[in-house]
Formats: structure tokens, C-alpha cells, sequence
């Protein structure tokens, strides 16, 4: 029972060490001993839980959309309507892509040209709008003459855009930044203009950057 | 003369097939010898021309910008209003991250993590938008509610955000999309109703991909 923690507390070390290499150094450039150095970790210790640095960013890329999801879950249950959430859900993720180095290493791992890999949480992140946006228009709160998937498509861009934006200079990413998009966004999108637009009715802005 | 000007050819066909080859591997990847070979250039005339990669890539980034503002010049030359020359530059230039290698290495260099430049493409683009919006202000042609800056923030971030997740499906950038970006963020912005969300005006659609 003890090895069995510690090889569960090994493993999300592993995870967490490789999420912040992959995000500051890009796939490629992010070494395995790098990696272990971080961590604590010997390579034997590395290779028993993971068989390729591809499969460790698999790993990093599954629990960046369990994070996020978990994150959304908690917003999209306590906000009293869908653009609500969705404001919530942005900020807090904005947020997340500062102080989370697993969501970060997601979206940077979905956005490296050198990876090749499935963007998983690209998709994730596009589904999710998606299911918000859809539900605001079923609930009556999107104006009429907005477009869901043109609105859905502006908001997973520019999402998706200030994480890169960040790495040039990182006061593209904060929940201030996110609360300024959605004062330039909900106006045209909401029936509704008492949405508020910096998430504080669920004190996300708790340990802005 | 004559080897002037064979010189100057092998160097636009170097930058041309690096560009292909960072848009592509991303800047780690990208090895000289495959951008030899791409440019059917020996790898001494490679390195006639640059002294190392990280020499290649900054020539690219400049290229990047050159080609870029020029395109932007064009079109700010020809639009009637300061906004319309918005819209019409983000087609263009929507376009251009499809159809020029260049422009498409410019972007993809500028928010690479492995490369630690100077973001060069991405700096212009903002310096860009941001006199554009600043000019449709002082023109009394942006909204009055809307913060000039908060404009300049979602529209820098979703044209990144559009060629970040080409990388993952290339639906995501084309001049349709500029389009209808512009569909969801016009009425939000401009004062007059009368402009063209999908730059016809300029006949930016010749060659949408």
C-alpha cells in the first residue's frame, strides 16, 4: 500500500515536471533526464511508469483536459445561466493556463507544430464552448442576430490566442485580460447586459496573476 | 551580374524553404540538411548565405514582416475608412498565413516555445491593429462604449488563435473565417453598419483557399 502511493505520488511528479519542461522548452527541446532532474526522479523510475517522452505527453495532454474539464464542471454548475458560465469558464481557464502547469503544457503541447499530436485540448476546449454557446441559444440569452458557431469561433480563437500571445509576453494571459474580452464581446452577444463580465460572482479572481 | 543575381535567387529560395520547413517541424525539428535539399541548395551555399539557423530564422521573421506590410500598405492604401482597412487587412492577411510560407513561418516562429525570438511578426501585428483601431477612433468611426485597447486585445489574440489551430485543422484560417469573425465583431465596433466583413471590396477573396 505504501509502494503504491509512492509510485502514484512518482507518477504525477513525472507529470507535473514534464508539463512545465514541455511548456517552457516546447516538445522537442524537453529532455527526458531534464524532465527527471525536475521531478526528483530517477530515469529507471521514469521508465517504469512512462515507455516514450510520447507517451508522457499523452499523459500531460489527458490530464490538462481533466483539469479543465473539473474547472469548467465547477462554473458550469454554479452559474445562474449559460453566458454566465461560459464568462466564468473563460476566466477561470485563463487563469489556469498561469498557475496550472499541466492545463498550460496542454494548450501549448495542442499548439506545437513539432508534436503532432491530437490537440486534445484544442477539441476539448471547442466542444465546450460549443455546448455553452448551443445552450445560451437555447435558453433565449444570445441575440437574435448572432451566428452561434461565428461567436463559438471567436471565442476558442482568441482564447487559444492569448495563451500564445503569453509567450511572447505574458501579460496577454490573466483574468483582467479575460474580463476585457468579454466587456468587448458580451454586449454584441447577450440579450441580457447584467452579466458580469470579470467572473467575480465566483471570486475567480481569487489569486489573479 | 550574372552571379549577383544567382546569388540573390539561392538565398530567397533558402528563406523560402526554411520558412516551409519551421511552418512545418516547427524550430527544433528543422534540421539544414532538409532545408538544403528542400531548396536544392548545397550546404555550403547555405552557409554563404547564414551562419547558423537561429541566423535563417531571423532573416524569415524579417521576411515575414516585410511581406506582411506590405500587403498591409496595400490595403490600407485602397479601403475608404480606417475600419474597413481592418477588416480588409485581417483577410489579407488570413489569407497570406495559407497561401505564403513566409508569412505562415513568421507567425508559427513568433509563438514557438522552443525558440525564445523576439516574436517579431506578432509585435508587428499588434502595432498594426492598434493604429488601425486608433485611427477609427479619432475618424469618430468606433462605437463609443467600445475601449479602443480591449479591441485591439480580442482581435490580436483571434487572429493568432485562428493560425495556432490551423496547426491542429486548417479549416480554422481562411478568408471565410476572417468573414465571419468580422460578422460577430463589426456591429460590436463600428458606428456605421455599411462595411464589408468579407473584404470583396478589395477582391482579397481571388485565391480563398
Amino acid at each position: 500500500m505504501v509502494m503504491q502511493v509512492r509510485a502514484a505520488r512518482t507518477r504525477q511528479a513525472l507529470i507535473v515536471a514534464a508539463a512545465e519542461v514541455f511548456a517552457d522548452e516546447g516538445y522537442v527541446r524537453a529532455s527526458l533526464p531534464l524532465i527527471c532532474k525536475r521531478a526528483g526522479v530517477s530515469s529507471g523510475a521514469l521508465h517504469f511508469h512512462f515507455a516514450s517522452k510520447d507517451a508522457l505527453a499523452r499523459q500531460v495532454e489527458s490530464a490538462a483536459v481533466d483539469a479543465a474539464e473539473k474547472l469548467a464542471e465547477r462554473y458550469r454548475a454554479a452559474a445562474g445561466t449559460a453566458l454566465q458560465s461560459m464568462v466564468d469558464v473563460t476566466s477561470g481557464l485563463m487563469l489556469a493556463m498561469v498557475s496550472d502547469p499541466v492545463v498550460r503544457a496542454g494548450f501549448r503541447l495542442s499548439g506545437d507544430p513539432s508534436r503532432k499530436g491530437g490537440a486534445e485540448l484544442f477539441q476539448w476546449w471547442h466542444a465546450s464552448v460549443r455546448e455553452l454557446v448551443l445552450r445560451a441559444r437555447d435558453a433565449g440569452e444570445l441575440a437574435q442576430d448572432v451566428s452561434p458557431e461565428d461567436a463559438v469561433a471567436a471565442i476558442v480563437a482568441a482564447t487559444v490566442g492569448f495563451e500564445a500571445l503569453a509567450g511572447w509576453d505574458k501579460d496577454w494571459l490573466s483574468t483582467e485580460r479575460a474580463a476585457r474580452f468579454w466587456e468587448f464581446v458580451l454586449p454584441r452577444m447577450a440579450v441580457s447586459p447584467e452579466l458580469i463580465p470579470d467572473g467575480t460572482s465566483l471570486g475567480v479572481k481569487e489569486g489573479l496573476p
